[in-house]
């Protein structure tokens, strides 16, 4: 790594004076620098798996578990699919320039609101070193210049995707110094970077917990934090019954270990005897495992004795695995108290086929993203069709929800006059 | 004051629970409780006016500067200019509700972005009593709670404005703990508020450097900085020089103490001989200390003795009186690099009439507002038309410029179906 022996100020400095020409650059000239991080990931696939293999024996070595020895793991068909991501990347509506708003004063002075770079985007995150180029083009298509810090879990693999990204921008005449790595060594580095007020404009971080607080700690430049999901399904009185088992049954099993799954199924005491047994049936035969109220284990049609009891602590958990909590509601108004007070304010789901209620869960319910006869699985920048997402936001200010490329931008108003001064 | 016996904890509480009727108010029950306030500012005056007395005489007696004062001060004329702006408050558009962007995706589903509220804000502010409304009334209309911590100087008038807006805005069917005032004692206080994680959505301090410092060592809610304005007047080569000494001396003289004044001037060499001795001429008999590099000195038209050198620290100064740094430049890239290495990226102005050197300065200067042949006195968000303002941001994130309306809101993604699931 040309950036190895930089200090992390060294290198946000650097990536502080690329992040002024980023934002300059034409919209042809920065697809022409994706299509070549493309192009080299394709041609350099061989060096990148014998990199990321590495990484791998050092893994096995440390014994990591399997599911995070998978997240390590590349090899060329996902290094395809990551070129093609980064192309797909081009192809996106250039979000720098966009003309957001424009109006003129009383005065005759034009006003134009404009989309333009943040500037230089920090990126924290764990083992899967898909984020390097993930991340970095992303950043690129929205004229930021990037600073990553993966997990030194995948040291080898980090270095030479970012090296590989680094010498393709160089070749379509894009400064390297827009897309850098630290190490992903101690947690000084992670300080050194979360301390750069004035030249790190905003860090991301995608990880657990753990990561989010260690950040929390240390931060004192702009943080959006990806988001925790304690999402619920709302099975209304009115509900669309086949719908309502799809929903429950898509939202909770179809990828239990993401922060859009639900973790909580509400039903309305008029259909609980009727929905519950079908539904809980359907979802003990996925393989989850269920924790129900009193009211939800009389009506399941099994014997309360074959589903726990939930406990307080159940409503306020992310199982993100298969594990469903359940409880009988006696109104669309007692659902929304529910998911006000244990919800994350990620994804909510009502299914209904009342107006009323449909109106009441999505005006009341307070979340990034509310559903309507929908699973909660679609909170997802691809899915909305915003291009791929840098994570999920259930911040309020600025980005809430998917942060695609719109939500990597800022803004300037341009103000022109013929000689106006104020009286 | 009602709120007075309650701990901070207490009253953000209760701000919370009234911020989730409050997102639920239609316009017209807000701008009802709107003109509630100004009428019941203008019936109840002589009340404030005595309470505002006591704070008076205690300033007297503590010995406070004649300007902050100044600013304390209320009396009736002062009251009813405070209560029309309320009224012009509610003759705004409504930003809740606003569909900011709708789509379909490839599945059917409906996707509408929507403003919301951000739910409770804070907003710390220092002496002038005037601002108990005018933030009261901003962040009402736009469906958020607000908590209120004035300046310990202002504690009697802000109790009673506080308190008419609470019974004018219940008189209105509007719950009064939208409107809420912590007493501006200790420092406790502050932290207290500013740690009031997943209750307070937004802190904004309008007060000095002090009051951000402190602000900034203790918050973990997220805070919005309003601005530092360090700003530059640039006059180009080609610029029209009668708009451009109007340009200057009224960004510089109109009100050297706010944040959107001038603090510096940049002038092309070319124009330095002719430009330089008639506006620094009009600028001294408008009283304003002239602080020159070499080059201007010079061209000056005067002896050099009359104006002082300008040093380092100057460039870096925003001085919000009536002193003026003075560089000539070799050209607008070098003008560039000066606003970009020495501004707090507020509000810039270049004067041309060239239109290469109008882009590249509005392009490559990275500042919430960038003028063309206009005065850096604009960025208002009363001159910008959206009403009055909060405050001005310099951040990136969420809010640049001025803070009105519609930067008090946040958003959220209504997603309608028929039963989809994700595959």
């Amino acid at each position: 790594m040309a950036t190895a022996q930089k200090t992390v100020t060294d290198i946000c400095a650097e990536a502080k004076v690329a992040s002024r020409q980023l934002g300059l650059l034409d919209s042809e000239t920065k697809n022409r620098a994706l299509n070549a991080i493309a192009d080299a990931l394709d041609a350099q696939a061989d060096q990148i798996v014998a990199a990321n293999a590495k990484d791998l024996e050092a893994g096995r070595e440390n014994k990591l578990e399997a599911a995070l020895m998978d997240r390590l793991m590349l090899d060329h068909g996902r290094l395809a699919s990551i070129a093609d991501d980064v192309r797909k990347i081009a192809t996106l509506e250039d979000p720098v320039g966009r003309l957001i708003r424009e109006f003129r004063l009383y005065n005759g002075l034009d006003v134009r609101k404009i989309a333009v770079p943040l500037g230089v985007i920090a990126v924290v995150y764990e083992a899967r070193p898909n984020v390097t180029i993930d991340a970095a083009a992303l950043c690129l298509k929205s004229g930021n210049a990037i600073v990553l810090r993966g997990s030194s879990i995948a040291t080898n693999s980090n270095a030479v995707l970012a090296q590989v990204a680094r010498d393709a921008i160089a070749s379509a005449g894009v400064p390297e110094a827009a897309i850098s790595i630290v190490n992903g060594g101690d947690r000084d580095e992670l300080r050194d970077l979360a301390t750069q007020e004035g030249v790190i404009d905003l860090i991301i971080p995608r990880g657990g917990e753990g990561l989010k607080h260690a950040l929390k700690s240390v931060a004192t430049v702009p943080v959006i934090y990806a988001a925790a999901g304690n999402n619920h399904v709302y099975v209304d009185a009115s509900a669309n019954l086949d719908w309502a088992e799809e929903i429950v049954v898509n939202a909770k099993v179809q990828r239990p270990g993401v922060c859009n799954a639900a973790e909580t199924l509400l039903v309305h005491e008029d259909i609980a005897k009727e929905f519950l047994p079908r539904v809980l049936k359907r979802l003990e035969a996925e393989g989850v495992e269920l924790r129900a109220d009193a009211q939800a284990r009389a009506l399941a049609g099994v014997d309360a004795g074959e589903i726990a009891a939930v406990e307080d602590a159940d409503w306020d958990t992310e199982y993100l695995a298969l594990i469903l909590a359940v409880r009988v509601v006696d109104s669309v108004d007692t659902a929304i108290e529910h998911v006000n007070l244990h919800g994350t304010g990620h994804s909510e789901a009502i299914v209904t086929d009342s107006n009323t209620a449909a109106h009441k869960f999505t005006t009341q319910i307070d979340a990034a993203c509310v559903y309507v006869n929908a699973s909660t699985r679609f909170t997802d920048g691809g899915e909305f069709g915003l291009g791929a997402e840098i994570g999920n936001s259930t911040q309020k200010l600025h980005a809430r929800g998917p942060i695609a490329l719109r939500e990597l931008c800022s803004y300037k108003y341009v103000v022109e006059g013929d000689g106006q001064v104020r009286s």
